[in-house]
């Protein structure tokens, strides 16, 4: 509490990002589905062949040339991409142009029950009615219950968070199809980290309040440069410009830009980069599954899982933890019976599943 | 106007950046307050040292490196300082964390009538109340002006911009002292372009509410790479990460972090620097002069000039344009007759007066 804070700032609750290892502290990180892999090949040519001295000069506020690749990569039109530092800011920025204040309708912003625990701090701080919609068995969403609840617009991660679990493009569309007044806001993360899963972007030709966010930090191993972009019709985007207008008109950089850019171009590496990714996890799904854990179908670059009756989560997380293996668990009633465990390298897993498998017997045998 | 867009986003006017130049066309570009200069040569080793690998993985959240910078250069303590995406982030954020909604209190924010564009922009978007003080003669602000005038928070740049008029400590200290319940913000975008002037963060042990905004943009020749920063006492900068942390966890990247601490230590090519910016500052300002022009004392690294009664500012302006020049007009009533024009390379400066000096002849010859 502060007389110098306003009403707002004096009664928020601030999101709290995934705990950071120490610089030179040696540990196995898995809990902030950062990429094991290190970032394109490319990006390093990006840096070399940078002109510093341009760093005097402010950067492009559109961040063209990023845009300029989405568009090529996802075949839509530089109108219908704008960029963000970071797909946090784009989210904010999503928020706070689409979905209405609380003081001007009665209708609240839909939301799954248990999703990305940044939406209710974006709902508090921008004034926003939040509705949590139910999940149903086994973390899966219902589109139907979508379809018939009054709103003044709906974000949803897909896949999910931190459940793992996706929706198909039949099912947006049904969301979709269901709020023609209302943006949709499909937050693709993740999307990138299953063969079979289509991103939303190829519902947009028929869906002008269908908004897809998408980042640079998790497929892209570039977490540490915060680039995220929404890709959506021009109607948005052109919302989403007078928003950024209103607060920051440079929000990415000079030499974010230029790396992000080529990170998104190599298409090849980053396709690889992704199945090694989804390979890793198939294995440890497996490798925890013959331990008795409850593991959901992911299409993420992380898994949900449920520790077998003689271990508790919180419990099995502490363990690792003072391991040095950092998973996340979340307190949240409903979800406090699991962890989240980001995939990293093949080695890295061996070493979290040896662990495991100690933690298990362990409490087997006490 | 979009049905998809809020109350808000339908109604306001964003801020317009100065013009960019497309890359490639060759122009002098005096028109957006940049560094003729390119930045500290540390930079360059900040980038080459760099280990690319680890932006896979997520910032410090708070920019530690620049803080640790900060502190050390400016003899303040790491928890009185925010590093935010640019000072317009941290701008931004102050106006949401300090000012109070018109919904929650009838007292305004008061501005100088003239000062940075972006002001009104916040005020609006954040639904703030603006109340506009005039300038005095030569566009000095009056401190006793902001001293019996009930407000919830007051913004002033110093040196003010586009006037380049600054106020003295004494000054400051005398808005500070008259309004011990509200924030005072000084926007020091401009502080180091004067020998004599000193920065606010002086007076910091003396006012709790005062908070200083400072960039790296301008005398750090960093615009293009987005790092901005407050300093003030702790309860300040303990509300401007409450702000934050409602709005985007990581707002500097890895990069940015390690080049703007390289460049901000390196602070014997800062002075180096922006005392040439100065030197040229004044000897433009002569030249100004004796052609007629009205030159109000500049403490920053841009003048306000009126041309001579032959010239009207929007028409040099135009003219300056097609021939490759760049400075900017503002067609705001009250300073529409006058140019603001960034100080450049001597040689720049040189290219500019001559170009000056033939449209006063062509216009006396007229």
């Amino acid at each position: 509490m502060s007389k110098f804070w306003n009403e707002k700032i004096n009664s928020i609750t601030p999101y709290v990002a995934g705990e950071q290892p120490k610089p030179g502290q040696k540990v196995i990180k898995l809990n902030t589905n950062e990429n094991p892999y290190a970032p394109s090949p490319k990006v390093k040519d990006a840096i070399l062949s940078f002109d510093i001295s341009t760093l005097r000069l402010y950067p492009d506020t559109n961040g063209t040339s990023i845009v300029e690749a989405i568009a090529k990569v996802e075949g839509v039109k530089p109108s219908q991409v704008f960029v963000g530092n970071g797909s946090d800011e784009v989210l904010a920025l999503c928020f706070q142009t689409f979905f209405e204040k609380q003081n001007n309708t009665d209708l609240p912003v839909l939301t799954p029950e248990f999703s990305y625990s940044f939406y209710p701090v974006f709902e508090d701080f921008y004034d926003l009615r939040p509705k949590k919609i139910a999940l149903r068995e086994n973390f899966k969403i219902d589109p139907q219950d979508y379809a018939n609840e009054p709103n003044c617009g709906i974000a949803i991660a897909n896949p999910n968070a931190p459940t793992s679990v996706a929706m198909s493009l039949d099912e947006i569309s049904v969301i979709c199809k269901a709020n023609p007044d209302s943006v949709v806001l499909i937050d693709e993360a993740y999307v990138e980290f299953e063969e079979d899963l289509q991103s939303a972007v190829k519902l947009l030709p028929e869906f002008p309040n269908l908004c897809v966010v998408r980042t640079c930090s998790k497929s892209y191993s570039l977490a540490g440069l915060r680039v995220g972009y929404a890709i959506a019709s021009e109607e948005l985007i052109d919302g989403l410009n007078r928003a950024k207008d209103s607060f920051n008109s440079y929000p990415t950089d000079r030499l974010a830009q230029a790396i992000a850019a080529a990170a998104i171009l190599d298409e090849e590496y980053h396709k690889e980069c992704c199945q090694k990714i989804i390979d890793t996890r198939k294995e440890t799904t497996k490798a925890l599954e013959e331990m008795g854990f409850d593991v959901p179908d992911s299409s993420a670059n992380f898994i949900f899982a449920k520790p077998p009756k003689e271990l508790t989560a919180e419990g099995l997380y502490q363990k690792l933890r003072s391991g040095g293996i950092l998973v996340r668990y979340f307190k949240t009633s409903g979800i406090n019976d699991r962890l989240r465990i980001t995939i990293g390298t093949p080695e890295e897993m061996k070493e979290f599943i040896a662990a495991v498998k100690k933690e298990v017997e362990d409490a087997k045998n006490s």
